[in-house]
């Protein structure tokens, strides 16, 4: 029966990222392993995508391959990427979805002109006044989403609650938690703490009704516990946190290799251990988080992180398919309208519609 | 001769923190196995003191005890504690200071009413116009020192100048840094990257000489790789930041742990490797980076976190001990007095004084 089902269409800028075709064909390669029914458009060099495509028939057979000359480069400026890159890998590739032939994009490139692209070209989903970059992070329970994670670095009352949706309806349709647990990023528990805007936006979420559970604010130390579902903040904060989460981890782990190359006993006690260690060092490693939704807009676009390898771009794939497989925005937008009928959410004076 | 110098004289609010005196007294026991010509003065109820303190008679013979009936609790507001605390153990420790009966305090208690009431009785040193909360922070390479973490939620251009300097100060005259690398917390490393505020404040640590060498933006995941001497950050960024990094360490910390345990095999490895495993846990120990430091404070006072334990107070201890010592303030006054006296800083237009 699935047979019958329409493949996913997933459209690859192949040529973001800091290596290009070699990673993102391979990634592609690799995550058919994992995902039934999908066909890929890549767009970029074709001599370049195709001499790899050639390693892997069996992706060769389900792929179209779109040949552009531009690439949008790593430190090009959003707005001049904007004006300039209407012909790039990048830009072609996010046209594909606007004009249907595929459900979502996944590219390694230049952030700020992909959002910007997708921003103006796809939209944002109707009642979203900004998208927002998120990303799910791995804990001691089950894994948490965390937004925003750059796109909007001051954000207002409004934004963070429809962040808090986008969050829910994630949680709720791809990772299947039923009733997340949300909570916004502040610097203590008490009511009072931090900005004001975190303080109005928590009022809003406890007169709500949305399909999540509000537990208040989350204080950085406990989001690696697992205490919330979903964890929400302003696009500067959650950046700081997300690489501060990052850069610890890698130190820990070096520091970790340091202690058992440290001694001749210490390297006997490593090789008795190794298949434990290891399977903490992949429960923690960072390619398999890989993938920045672009949550809100009216499309699926995926951000692979740009130094991953085939293996952490195979993983900003799987996290495309997911959204569309599960059908996120057409959830979201369904929530957004409920939330913005709500005669709670309108006294608040904050529904801009 | 050092027996000719004058005591360092520690004030310690002996009720402050979750347990009071048989953590802080017992701290401060600990203190004096690595601190010579120290003296202390003990705020608190006398009783449970001197119960204490009866165990310890090398620190019982070098101590005093003024007994106060009243202690703030860690709930209690800012702003109620200033009126109702005045007869408080950390309100008559913090005035032993400003009589000059004291070098310095040290408390577990409520940090907001500790910032509170010692910017109201000790004020700031000239010139600067808010005090931060300072840490130091391990890394790959040498201590770190973080600040603001947590005092000033919402600061301009020239309160993170302010902090820089605090910061390279103690980075000279306490960690003997030469030329400490001085950097703004942000999300990318790019001119045009984050907030209004932290590129204004970059750009007069461009213009300004000052004792240090600005090196422009940090990414959160390089501090723990030591790139920077000094992270300046408001305080609600810092803190977030230092709060993400705890919980991913202790997080770490205890997979690792469950990985040692996940089968026979890897027990055995963990014994092999004990030694080195636990020097790296040792390395990374949150109670050896006790003590945030109150900068910018004509007096010195240092906050050690609440929930920790003698050991960890003994550190918040040597902290201020340090400050005292190395005559942190008096070094500050002069720095900020060259600082305010250049052309290039007048011209920003941002000496108030």
């Amino acid at each position: 029966m699935s047979d019958k089902k329409e493949p996913i269409k997933i459209a690859v800028d192949a040529m973001g990222g800091d290596v290009g075709p070699e990673v993102t064909i391979t990634g592609a390669a690799m995550s058919i392993k994992d995902l039934s029914n999908v066909r890929f458009l890549f767009f970029g060099n074709e001599d370049s995508i195709k001499s790899v495509l050639k390693k892997y028939p069996e992706l060769e057979s389900i792929s179209d391959v779109h040949h552009c000359d531009y690439a949008i480069s790593n430190d090009e400026k959003p707005s001049v990427a904007l004006r300039t890159g209407r012909q790039s890998s990048m830009r072609l590739a996010i046209n594909s979805v606007k004009e249907g032939f595929a459900d979502c994009i996944v590219s390694a490139g230049n952030t700020g002109a992909l959002m910007a692209m997708s921003k103006m070209i796809l939209k944002t989903l109707p009642g979203i006044h900004r998208p927002a970059i998120a990303s799910v992070f791995p804990t001691k329970g089950e894994d948490t989403v965390m937004l925003d994670l750059g796109a909007n670095l001051i954000c207002d009352e409004e934004n963070l609650t429809q962040f808090a949706i986008l969050g829910t309806v994630y949680s709720r349709v791809v990772k299947n938690v039923v009733n997340p647990r949300v909570a916004l990023l502040n610097i203590g528990s008490e009511d009072m703490k931090g900005h004001e805007e975190i303080r109005a936006a928590s009022a809003i979420l406890s007169a709500v009704e949305f399909p999540g559970k509000y537990i208040g604010f989350i204080e950085a130390d406990d989001i690696p516990f697992g205490k919330s579902d979903v964890v929400v903040a302003d696009g500067f904060t959650g950046n700081i946190a997300l690489k501060m989460a990052e850069g610890v981890a890698k130190m820990t782990g070096k520091f970790l290799k340091d202690a058992f190359n440290s001694s001749l006993m210490s390297k006997i006690g490593y090789l008795l251990s190794r298949k434990s260690i290891l399977s903490m060092k992949d429960r923690l490693d960072p390619r398999l988080y890989n993938g920045g939704m672009f949550l809100g807009l009216n499309g699926v676009c995926v951000k692979s992180h740009g130094g991953t390898d085939e293996l952490g771009f195979s993983n900003a794939i799987k996290v495309a398919a997911d959204l569309v497989e599960n059908k996120f925005n057409d959830k979201v937008a369904k929530e957004i309208e409920q939330l913005m009928s709500q005669e709670s959410f309108i006294t608040q004076g904050l529904s801009k519609e």
